[in-house]
């Protein structure tokens, strides 16, 4: 079995409903261009307050994935 | 255009339903006498436990506004 | 009234459904074999990505809970 | 039972006898004009140094408190 | 001599013309409504970019002040 | 002689007195349990208010222990 | 309005003249490859030293840019 | 597939030989008392001279396992 | 004498030997893809244990290389 | 007036009375050697203990001064 | 060619005029009794605050120069 | 038995074999001129590549030693 290599990459997904669905987001945008995603582990969570509330969950994630031998 | 200067305070929200109702909640309070809350940052998550579950879920904010000039 | 004496043991629970799930499963787990918990804190979230979604939200965290005299 | 928010402020305080006294002036202070101070948290311990021996003992500490409905 | 007791407030200046111009902006804005301004500390540098350069630079601070007795 | 294993867990301490006593308690409560406890190291340093100065000092300390072969 | 995701590349840009442009040569050069940057955040300030003194000022950053839908 | 709950502790190896045999030191020590023991990770790494040479090398690192349902 | 950009990229190299050969096998597989690899530095160690032993040695480090002008 | 350099030195100060005292040593040792002590600022604050209670206490300081002209 | 050993120190540069001075100024005095002095790292950025401006800048750096065999 | 004062200095030492070789390198430097080491810790591992491969480790290490009475 040979030894793998693991790439991450840093995403800040958006959304208007909550953290889960931010971080939804950037996965689904990440695996259009980037097959094989693995793992996520959140680095930051922010947002935007449009009328004293939360308009926009923002939420950073590094994203791992395999590269190919 | 102005230069801007921000403030940001921290507060914790409190909720008995979850981590994003405690994020509202302390906007909300903070709402009341601050106006043109602009952004928050999440810092610390935590929470009580009652009865072998999540009593209250505990969430510590920065949330920065806009000084008038 | 006594000075208490708290530890705290550091957990990671596991949920398809979310964070909030996850961090109820690690607590409902502990309680099994140790009582009177009584507050955590979120260490770390991460997760596992299966099919361009997440499939398995991990949340670490540190449960107190108190020792008797 | 409502939902509680707090806020915290930081404040250095300042002593020529120790760290705990440095503590509770600056929580003496702040009560001056905050009233319902719930907990404080240190953050950073410093102090000035005269004649080869610590002259001043400077605590940093966050100071939490509940916020009226 | 009696023991002072401190304050510090988190700002982020903003300036179109670089880092040290933000946080003195910070600082006169502060000032307005917070005499006896004692020092800083950089927290935080960002910035937003516009056609490929830095358009405004953004320095968080925090900023201590004497509180009276 | 022989390489020796260590463990280290964490605990919170409480006293009216002091920093010292509230690390002192948090020791004395473990060694009850834990023989051959070698080291601590201060975590963090909070406390509770009422009446406007320090209740209860609360540190968190790890404590190390020698593990037998 | 649809939300958006952000992706963030971490660059380290050199100068001979200061921090400021050390930070513009890093924007410039990944603004040829990558449009769309948003914004900057310092990650960390170095440089090299010769003849006693700063022969080239090295500023991380790392830089966020907008995902197409 | 049920949700699972890990438990991590933290361990200090130690060893004359090297950084990875203390890992695997404090692994095996581990395990004689507590089975399914499924990754680890290092959190410290120090060591004592003597002789102006290393003479005991000593790596904490979490080290988490599966508790059972 | 122009002034260089470089870019970093974070990297998880697995091996079944030790600690170096993770590092080296994750920079031998960035390699084959972007040259001019000029530094390292090493964010993470961790590892999967099997029949309490380690099975294999992960480490994430984060890659350096210079951008073309 | 001149711009001022400082530096700061490292150092572990250890006591079998409490933690000021041994900040205390730690400076009076220093002071022996190097003069012009300005400030200290403590880094770490761990222990030995024997007998179930602390028997040193050791506390690590950065401890500045100001380097003549 | 041999392997070679650094060393890194912690000043405090100070200047009126601003952050990269305070840089340079702090190398220019340690390059007075410190030869091959190779790189630096800034650590912390402050400044003392007068007339609601900044009076001095104070940069911390870490410097790294060359042990000789 | 009197109450020791220990400190600690920052050093970097680089090697062709492998890490605990610079570790080594570094500590068998500083004991020309410094005698009475005592402990070591790792703060940061790096290094440089060449060919698509590490050819020098760099391991910086504070480095503890006693201080005569």
């Amino acid at each position: 079995m040979p030894d793998h290599v693991y790439r991450s990459i840093e995403l800040t997904g958006s959304s208007r409903k909550g953290m889960e669905d931010a971080i939804q987001n950037a996965i689904a945008r990440a695996a259009k261009t980037t097959p094989k995603l693995r793992w996520f582990e959140v680095v930051e969570t922010r947002g935007h307050i449009e009328d004293d509330a939360v308009a926009h969950w923002q939420v950073t994630i590094k994203v791992g994935y395999h590269l190919d031998d």
